[in-house]
This record gives structure tokens, sequence and C-alpha cells, in this order.
């Protein structure tokens, strides 16, 4: 096999078009330089309609979780209180975060593999004033869910006077996200997801309320203090050295962005959810999300110990170049999961399917070649 | 002028080896992927001998800030007392990032262009028994002083219990390091300078006398918590997502490094300030750190007023395609700092004299043309 030719379906790390590898190939140049300067200050311009929003978008040095942190440091004091959405591995991390820093965490638990709905959490919030943040999680990574962030934002208006502060590490770029009018405060991604970059950036937006908060918030960090960020933005420059490769990176990823157009890749992330969905179907294998919830960029799926996905996993890798991602939490070694998310395209999914169903044959699973396949070939046809 | 041509001699970040460029364009990776593991384990090992340690050596997903952070958050809690030697910028950084902390930073002060002299040291501890870590700077970037950190660690364990907690940023891998021989609690460096890889990866390293803190203590922070670095490390992987393309250029550049041999960079890094600072003085410049301190890797410079540095840096750049650093903090606008360090040959530093001369003449400065560039000639002659 070509180790080159690696078909990369986990959701995250994503492949890299080659037009960003060679952009990241530019020559190293200073990072305070008129050059970088300009670069950095557009490209951060123009993360702002991913976002759906008209605030500053924040580049740092780091992965999704530095991000993540930032949402908590910047914002709450120990003792204070949170609501966290936990469906999932990531909306755990959360939760772990607000802990590791004093602050009392309320987790409003749903299935793995459940969303978290608007009205699970408005009659959470019904006793709980206090509350001064909610933290919820977009896209599931570990699940494929996609939580309703809309609706969600909604309530947590309606219901209390906390910030709403979302990881979109795992969608951001692939969904629609109006982050302004929707009502969310802090919004947090990474590079390695629907961005087609390495890992190694993470980004992050706050609205005017939440920017209140945290220029009245002294938060304990050096390196994930907001502030610094926003003071060094105004003067077109990071406050510390910044990620200068993947920057160039971005830059090329902007363009191709924005040479597809956002309401196209979103139609395109939903069109390869369908057909990944209708091949599971089709095969008969059990999907861990409902319709409503499924995420474009993701899809999980629990065969509920007729076969073992690891092993699965194992055949794809090892006679077919193909790499899908297992469970994470107590659903490892227990279902597997298929991203379909950032430089990927609707026969990409065919080729998993096909070759997910040829590994299922050869792990002994009782499976009739071409029925995945099919199911995505009739969902494909209808769009093209 | 090719852009793709621009002369980088600033003191990080340093030009990236095209061989360091191919090996980064790697086809993605899932980062908990075997080959990945694999890859991650055996680049941290091969950066041991370059810190000088049999400890193992943590990869952070951030700036060099970021690790010096985590050589503070990680030893001491708030209240408690640490020395910090300040002989520039950086050293400033490290007392800001105990402020923040609500650690009491008695700072060590000597001027900008100055050392910290081992007697320095022994007469401030001496009346700051309760001291519980002590931070150095080994190349103080923003002056070009090689601190003498090995017998600067020898007072710290001669007189205190402290930690001795260094900064290697802009040194290590271009410099004698001998963390373990010679008392090095904790060390920290950066992808950008000597190891020849673009911005974006931290390195640190701790004795176990410093493990022995660190485990005992409960650092507040999440992402930067060496716990669950040495935790994940030992199960062959990150805590949280790593920055893959970068990895796979550490690798590369780690297979230069052991082909041209430490010993042979570090004679080379020498020869090339020894050049620079002859050519200087030829020029009949004022140098700014003393020979006995001077850094291998940066060599600053401070022309009194006979010139302007920034307009000296503007010809450069705009007539000749060369950039060097000016002065950071109240040295802004008064020095110029030329980098040698990386990727970059003692033929480099001659075509750096060279602009550097005639972009003095320009400006109307009083040079005589082929002065310095003879000078640097002269040392480099006696050594090929």
């Amino acid at each position: 096999m070509f180790a080159d030719k690696l078909i990369l379906r986990i959701p995250g790390p994503t492949p890299i078009p080659p037009r960003v590898q060679q952009a990241m190939n530019h020559p190293m140049v200073g990072h305070r330089s008129g050059l970088f300067s300009n670069l950095f200050v557009k490209t951060a311009e123009r993360l702002k309609p991913i976002f759906g929003t008209e605030q500053d978008v924040y580049i740092i040095a780091g992965s999704g979780t530095s991000a993540l942190e930032m949402g908590v440091v910047n914002t709450l004091q120990p003792q204070d209180e949170a609501v966290v959405l936990v469906s999932g591995a990531f909306g755990e991390r959360f939760a772990k975060i607000c802990e590791r820093y004093g602050i009392i965490a309320h987790r409003l638990e749903v299935p793995w593999g459940d969303a978290v709905t608007p009205e699970l959490l408005a009659a959470y919030l019904q006793d709980k004033p206090q509350v001064k943040a909610v933290f919820a999680t977009y896209c599931e990574t570990s699940t494929g869910v996609l939580n309703p962030v809309r609706e969600l934002a909604q309530v947590v208006r309606e219901k209390s006077d906390a910030l709403f502060i979302v990881d979109g590490v795992s969608c951001l770029g692939a969904v629609e996200c109006q982050m302004d009018e929707w009502g969310i405060d802090i919004l947090v991604t990474g590079s390695q997801k629907a961005l087609m970059l390495p890992t190694g950036l993470a980004f992050l937006a706050a609205s005017e309320r939440a920017w209140k908060v945290i220029e009245a918030n002294q938060a304990p960090s050096f390196y994930l203090d907001l502030r610094a960020y926003r003071k060094s933005l105004a003067d077109r420059t990071t406050p510390y050295t910044p990620a200068v490769s993947l920057i160039f990176g971005l830059e090329e990823s902007l363009n191709m962005i924005e040479e597809e157009g956002l309401p196209q890749i979103i139609k395109r992330h939903e069109l390869m959810r369908d057909m990944t969905r209708a091949a599971i179907q089709a095969l008969g294998l059990p999907l861990m999300t409902a319709d409503r919830y499924a995420a474009p960029t993701v899809t999980s799926v629990n065969p509920q110990g007729a076969f073992d996905p690891e092993q699965l996993r194992k055949t794809l890798n090892g006679k077919h170049n193909v790499v899908i991602a297992g469970g994470q939490g107590h659903l490892k070694g227990k279902i597997f999961r298929i991203g379909h998310m950032g430089y990927c395209e609707p026969l990409d999914v065919i080729t998993v399917i096909s070759a997910l169903e040829m590994s299922l044959k050869q792990i002994g699973a009782d499976v009739e070649l071409g029925t995945g396949v099919k199911a995505a070939q009739e969902v494909l046809i209808n769009h093209v």
C-alpha cells in the first residue's frame, strides 16, 4: 500500500489539501514583521463568517483544549457555579477544566449518543439562578451528536444571566453558526477539523457581554489570558510567538473555503452525512444518533456486540489503508466512528463505505457487498 | 527581490531547512495511531542529548511561553517566594508569570547586556532561605547574553534547597547543556530557534527533584498540567491533540542534528558568533555583551546614537532582503540584533555583514565597505 494514499477518515485531524501544504512551505518570516502582521490580521478577519460574528477572532498556538480552558479561566473564579452540558467525552472535558479551577460544575448529563435538548436545559436551569456560565459542545466528537446550540442559546438567555460558552471544535466551518445572532458568548474551535489544517492552532471569539466579564476578571493564567490577546491584536500582533507556518496554511484554507462558499460547504457535509447514514442503515448497523441530531462531520455506529469494532478498524487499516476512529471513554472498543469532514468529498464516502463492507466481510460479519455503497449512491445521485 | 530568498537573521523564528519542510508535508495521520505514537516517542527520546538529560522530554503544542508558564505553575503556589534572574526581556517574563500566580518574585536584576554572575546570585540568596525556586534565562534573547547557568546551578545547590528552572529557548541545541550533571531542575525550549522548526512546539524536561515537587503540587492549570503529560507519555501519547506536522518536521531536524553532531553544531555557532563579533568590532560598532558572556546564537549591537538602528533595519530589508531584529523593552529603537542560529552557516554570516556594511553606508553612517567582511573572513579562514 502507498503510505501517502492513507485514507484518513477520523473526526480530526483531517487530511491536508495539497494547496494548504504548499502554502505552509512558505519560507519562514519574522513574527513581528509587517508581512506577518498583515497576514495575521487578515486571516483573523476572514474567520469571522465561520463563527458568524462581528467580534474579533483570536488565534492561539495550542490544541483546542487550550482554547476550551481559555473559555473557563477568563470568565469564572473559584467557587463560581457553572452548568456543563455533558453528552460525551468533550462535554466531560469542559467539566474537568472547571473543576481544576475550583469552579462548581453542575453536569447536565444525557446518555452518550443523545443530544441535550432545550427542554432539558430549561428544566435544569430552573432552580439555578446563581449560575454564571453554561458550557455546551456543538458537535460532540465522541458520539457524532450535533447539539442544538441555537435553541440552547435561547434557553440560556431566557432562563438566566449566564454566559453561554460553546466548544465548536469538530464542526465549525462545516455547519451553520451565527454566534452573534444566536447569542453565543464564547465560541472556540481548532485547526485540524473542518478548517483543513494540521493540529496546532486554536481559535476563540467572545461577545461584548463576555468581554465585560473577561475584562473585569483577573485570569490566573498568563499564556491563556484573553486580555493579552485582545491588546496585542489591537496592535496587529500576538502576545507570544505565533505558529507562523500554520498561519500561512490558514490563509490558503480560507481561500479554499471562500472559493467553495460556506453555504455550499455546509451542504456538502450534510450530503456526506446523509450518504454515510443511508449506507450504515442499509448494512443493518445501528446508528448511535437520531437523524435530528446527527452531526454532518462524524457518524458513530454501535454494532452492539455483533462484531468487534477494533477488529474492523484493524482490517480497514491493514488491508485497505483506511483509518476510522474507535470509541472514547466507556465506549472504547464498543463503537466505531467515521469522519467525513474538511478535505473530503462524496466520492470519498463511497470509497470508505466500500472498504467498510469488505472489511466487515473479512472479519466474518453478516454483510452483502455493495449494499451500503448502493444506498450511498442513491443519496448522492439525487444531488448531482 | 525574490521573496523566497529572504535572509532571515533574527533570533527566532529561524529559517526552515528544505528537508524539514519536506518532512512536514507528510500526509496527515491520526494522532492516536501506532505510526504517530512511535514517531512521537522516538523524537521525544532523541531530544534528551540536546537537554543533557536522562529524563523524559515533554513536547507541548504552544509557544515557548507556554512551557515557561509550566515551569512556574507546576512547582509553586501563591505566596511562595522565588528568585528571578532578570538580565533582559525574557527574565522579566518569568517574573511576570510568577506574579500572575500570586508568587512573590524577588528580581535579581542586572543592566541589559550584562550577565548574572554566580557571585551576584550567591550574595542575593544569602538572606533568602525560604525561596522555593530560582528562575534563570540561559540565553537572554533580548541582549545576546549567555548567562553562566552551569555556575549558577552550582550556587543554587550550595546556597539553597530551591529548584533551578531555566529558559533555554534561544540557545538549546546550539550550546552545551548538561541538565542532569549541572543540576538544572526544569529546562525549557522552543521549536523555532536552534531546532530549525517553525514556531508552535515547546519542550520541557524536569529532574527527579522537580518531579517530587510537581507530583505533590496541585497545578491550577489543565492544559499546562505536567502530570497529565507525564501520564500520557507513559502511555506513548499526549494528553491533548499534538501538533502532528511539526513532529514530522522535528524527526527530520533531529536527523540533521545527529548527522552533523552536537559538538560540531556547538562549534559552528561559536564560530559564527566570533565572526560576527569580529566584524562588528572592525566596523567600530559597540557590542552589547562582553566576550565572556556572548551568546553563540545572537549578537546585539548598540550604536549609542551614532545612527538609527530602525533606519538600518529598514534599509537592510528594503534594499538587500535581509531581516535582522531591533531592540525589545526599553532598548526598542536603540539597538539591533543579528541572529546566527539554526540553519545558518559561516558564509551566511559573511553575507549579512556585507549587507550590513552597505546599508550602513546607505544611511550615511561612517563605514568603510569590506572592513567587517574582512574581519569575519579572517576568523573563518583559520577554521576551515
